[in-house]
């Protein structure tokens, strides 16, 4: 598998923790609410927040806030578009052992513009990822609203995941240290609502 | 204030979500545990999940992860640090006003390797920003563990914060609409663990 990965997608550093395989990937970009949309003008990197939203091969990413930027870009931008789980804070003897659990995904790749038939499809894709059955209940969208709606796209095909999970590694001669080691395991919340929670993401991401 | 913003800088989608006062940027990059690290290497966007802690007028960032790519980057390399807390989901009774409760920080900058006494007070920071207490009982770093570890650093004279609250913003016009229109919030939580969640965060941010 990791033969097949062009090299500016291999993970370098701490290569144990990479994945490749779409299994891996796509359970992590489907779980995350949110991404972070990475591009560059005049060779200057730009990072910002944003939704994203998987439909099979694709990636489909709320480009508005960074429409202003990305419209001076020519057509067929570079991107990088990078998903992150926290999961936990592993907590080791030494200082230097410390470090987070995490699931992350970055995906590099060219984004184009979605228009007509599919910006109505990834944008009732973007409306489920958020909250499954919402497209069906909330007022659909109009044609003006379409049309102020920015969407990019890009395919899968460059695409790798990081994984670190389970307790912290401990140097053999640290394990006498007299301090507690473990993980404190974090995730994502909702508090109650009127609209239930279970309903928001189907007791997937945050179940208690 | 907003006309001492450098031009790059100002918020222009939703520019009345803007923040540009150091209070609230702070507060955002000290609530935050991870960041998102945005650099370019030959126009190329990439971004990567890495800690982050304020110290005063600085942000330094865990810069390990993208170490290989970033040494290959002349020194003095420019990089965008994005910090996001993901406040809730907002859901309206139009699927085009559906939205996300947010903070979120950007950090523009040229980015200098930490070095000497100020990397381990920079790496003290790490430790205190995910785990007060935690740098006093945990095992000091080596020399050697020092030198494994790169960090960066940059000012934040180049920093502006977006947030988003409060209610779904429905048009008039969908008032009368037969859908539930309000928001979910979310929050990062702990689990219960050995070492109480209390401790770790100061009940901050992982509070119930």
């Amino acid at each position: 598998m990791r033969d097949r990965v062009p090299e500016r997608l291999r993970v370098k550093r701490e290569p144990q923790r990479a994945r490749y395989d779409r299994e891996t990937v796509d359970a992590i970009l489907d779980e995350a609410l949110i991404c972070h949309l990475g591009f560059a003008v005049d060779g200057r990197p730009y990072v910002i927040p944003t939704l994203h939203a998987r439909v099979g091969d694709r990636l489909y990413v709320h480009g508005s806030a960074a429409s202003r930027m990305l419209r001076h870009v020519s057509t067929g931008a570079e991107v990088c578009v990078t998903v992150t789980l926290f999961d936990g804070l592993v907590l080791a003897r030494s200082v230097f052992n410390h470090s987070i659990n995490y699931r992350s995904v970055v995906v590099l790749g060219t984004a184009t513009n979605v228009e007509g038939d599919e910006k109505a499809a990834a944008l009732q894709a973007f409306t489920e990822h958020v909250a499954p059955g919402r497209w069906d209940e909330a007022r659909q969208p109009t044609e003006q609203e379409l049309k102020a709606t920015w969407i990019l796209s890009l395919p899968l095909t460059e695409a790798s995941a990081k994984v670190r999970s389970g307790p912290p590694e401990d140097d053999p001669e640290d394990l006498d240290f007299p301090v507690w080691s473990g993980v404190v395991p974090v995730h994502l919340a909702a508090e109650p609502s009127e609209y239930a929670w279970r309903r928001v993401r189907g007791g997937r991401v945050l179940g208690p």
